[in-house]
């Protein structure tokens, strides 16, 4: 780096910059086809010019290739989401790069660690922090992180200048210049939250900001580099594919599964007493799960054909139709692909004091995605920890999750597919795939004992739902339903 | 219809029903693929049984192809966009079933006829729904509202009867009682706001609901013979192609654009000088818009390589990064391509206090949607009408509108064009679909002047840039925008 006094010369920038630009020009090229994103996040203290390098970044790049991002303060409907709903619904697309002139650390980074709980408030941010990064990055993201570093003394002269001058003065507010005045104290603190978040996949650089030109180029160097880095590194991960055995990761689960008894069996009659009660009781019980501000989240999991559907419909018919949101997941759409398989749960996450009810869900990844090879072995086994992480953040922010698996004996199912074939409204509903899972049960069902031993937690347990009888089935569904949330509710 | 006493019987209607269903799959098959897509409103007093009516289309569905519609008061993010936005927001996907549960008749609907300022608003609310359904019709959507009718007896009765049942109690509200009660007037209302609506493309269908099972029957063969009818009628239609011969709808605007002199210079030092000075005016400006709770959005049209991309630089680096988004209009994803032209422009509409500017804009579909035969000859004649309602939405939301186009010479681009396929890190902006848009200049320029001339209004003018100068485009870009905020904040 240079020194502060002896800026670049102009001509030698000029060539650096057109070799560069040549080079980030292939760059977007390749990163259209590449299979990861780029996040460049800026960052750094008044005057040490993130306006200015963001400015020279855009016109170095293909704007068709880059998103600029920055935060507000939340909006109502952010603030009834969980604190990283709005940080994942504005991630950049497939192949571009996004440029974060704010981003999950503008509002830690204004604060002071003076007090006691500032510190604990601070470490707390930079464990959700860490946690986010952790999981774009384990995902494939490349995150670049740039602190912008300043002296005090040059930052008072660069803000001097640009008060001095009538044509430039409105650039310099009040809070500038109290952020001056304070330099140390919030150089402090911003060091101590970038050595908190400084992790593998998500590493902070700092580039020295006195001289524009130097730092420019430092910048875009950084990009190109890494961006390299990266490639190679992907290009390293073995490709996906189906495993030849599965075997499970803890029994415990396929002994629950196996020990759930499948005979019960209720009446018409019965049925038709005890629904419209539960019903009632179910509304009186989301209400009230509203009126606390609390979002209600339901997983529906379950064997094909073991009445899923059906039993979404009695659930909701409980439900004001404008409180609540059926969403079917089916296979991820091509901006679903190329997304974090967690991104679009986040982006359907209902706000407090409403309902979104999974038809399918975010365990996909451990049960279809693992055994028909549609993700890595690595990714597939660092997701309960990540759904884990995500239902947590869900439950930290007051929704209730509520999980069932729809049970149906190998015979029970045969018994409906046979009859999905028969029947013309219902033969939509069966193909090829599902014959296929089906001669694939033990395999299924090892997965989804892992599933019930590594993701069951106080704060979202699993519900087991004997199915071969409908009626017993949507019955258990409405009960184990009011219960939990009457459960939460009373805390 | 059969009268109210005489009920179906059922196993007639479970017969009917099995029929009904098995179309409906094949016409959900057909609908995936289809050019079209469906929204099916369902409106209607209490006890009518729109969540009834609901349950059993959600049953004979599949739940992939259907999404289901209800709506809350519009939440502040809504509040501060056009009143449109939400429901343009939330349109179903390509190939899907919307039900509208509730839809933009809702608040409509619960309203009294009763005073001189009550109808007045009603009948402006019809206007607005009048315009937006014929933009959708008229985009392929097919748009089918029920009706359900129901007598006040019958209404009566159906609320008794479930008040009555302590399992049932809980889904009538002392509202529903309020309704029952001022039945007559409701239902003047309603017939008054049908009859506004009822237009070709969006009519509305009045189905007897005193029967459960005759209405469910009656609207799932409503929704099977209107879509046959969609499917004749789209098949109908002619395929886009380019025109032999482009020939001017309003010679004004070519004359305009003719008229414009191009031989302005700047030199660099009066650029640097003048620059400034009026960067801090717009900075001002865009401040005293947002603080008076305006949206300030830019449309940057004009010839390839006319300098765009740098006038939006120039103009963004007097705003904070967080007010503002720049959005690039590149060509459609293919979500976006099976959705109305308009669509993204009004999901990325800024929230009043904020700014866009697009990079290119909804005049594609008067300029090269026109010239390249990407849409029907009908489909680019409506769209003026079209574009200016739309922007008449936005400016009556109190957005301020500005629109520029940036004019070079033939001569100048070519240079331009040149020089980009020497540079290398220019090289990228330029490709054949550049080259050939260039050869067919005059064909642009009748489309460039029929633009100007039919979208030219007062709540939206066109400014035309002289760009062969770049430092004057960029300053020219500059005072515009500053002058035509301030002049539209002096009202």
């Amino acid at each position: 780096m240079p020194k502060a006094q002896e800026r670049l010369p102009k001509r030698l920038y000029q060539a650096r910059a057109t070799r560069l630009r040549a080079r980030l020009t292939q760059l977007q090229l390749e990163l259209k086809d590449a299979p990861f994103k780029v996040l460049l996040i800026i960052a750094g203290p008044e005057g040490a010019g993130r306006g200015s390098l963001l400015n020279t970044l855009a016109e170095w790049l293909d704007p068709r290739g880059v998103e600029t991002f920055s935060y507000h303060p939340p909006t109502d409907e952010e603030e009834k989401r969980p604190h990283q709903w709005r940080f994942w619904r504005s991630l950049p697309a497939k192949g571009r790069i996004g440029l974060y002139a704010g981003s999950w650390y503008t509002e830690t980074l204004r604060e002071e660690a003076r007090s006691e709980s500032a510190l604990s408030h601070i470490a707390h941010e930079a464990d959700r922090i860490r946690a986010f990064e952790k999981l774009l990055a384990d995902g494939g993201t490349l995150i670049l992180k740039v602190w912008l570093e300043i002296s005090k003394e040059a930052q008072g002269r660069r803000l001097k200048t640009l008060r001095e001058d009538p044509a430039t003065a409105w650039r310099v507010t009040d809070e500038d210049w109290e952020h001056h005045r304070h330099y140390d104290r919030l150089a402090e603190t911003a060091w101590m939250i970038r050595s908190k978040t400084d992790r593998p996949g998500a590493r902070w650089t700092t580039v020295e900001a006195e001289d524009e030109r130097a730092r420019d180029l430092a910048v875009g160097q950084l990009l190109l580099t890494r961006f390299r880095q990266q490639q190679k590194k992907m290009a390293r991960l073995a490709r996906p594919r189906a495993p030849a055995e599965v075997t499970s990761l803890r029994a415990s689960g396929l002994r629950r599964l196996h020990a759930l008894p499948l005979d019960q069996e209720l009446s018409e009659k019965d049925y038709h007493a005890a629904r419209e009660k539960w019903l009632g009781r179910l509304n009186r019980a989301v209400r009230a799960a509203f009126a606390a501000e609390r979002a209600v989240v339901f997983a529906f999991e379950g064997w094909d054909a073991a009445g899923k559907g059906g039993a979404i419909r009695r659930l909701t018919s409980a439900i004001d139709p404008r409180d609540y949101r059926v969403i079917p997941v089916a296979k991820p759409t091509d901006e679903e692909k190329h997304a974090h398989y967690l991104w679009r749960f986040w982006r359907d996450q209902p706000r407090a004091g409403r309902m979104a009810v999974f038809d399918r869900s975010w365990y996909g990844r451990v049960l279809v995605e693992r055994l028909e090879g549609f993700c890595r072995d690595d990714e597939w086994r660092r997701a309960y920890e990540e759904i884990n992480d995500f239902e947590r953040q869900l439950t930290d922010h007051g929704a209730i999750v509520i999980k069932y698996w729809l049970h149906v004996s190998h015979a029970e199912q045969l018994r409906r597919f046979r009859e999905r074939e028969t029947t013309p409204h219902k033969q939509h509903k069966i193909n090829h795939e599902d014959w296929r899972n089906r001669r694939k049960r033990a395999a299924y069902e090892v997965a989804v004992g892992d599933m019930l031993a590594l993701t069951d937690r106080d704060n979202a347990p699993w519900h087991l739902v004997p199915a071969n009888d409908k009626r017993y089935a949507r019955l258990e569904v409405l009960r184990y339903a009011s219960r939990r949330i009457e459960e939460v509710l009373e805390g």
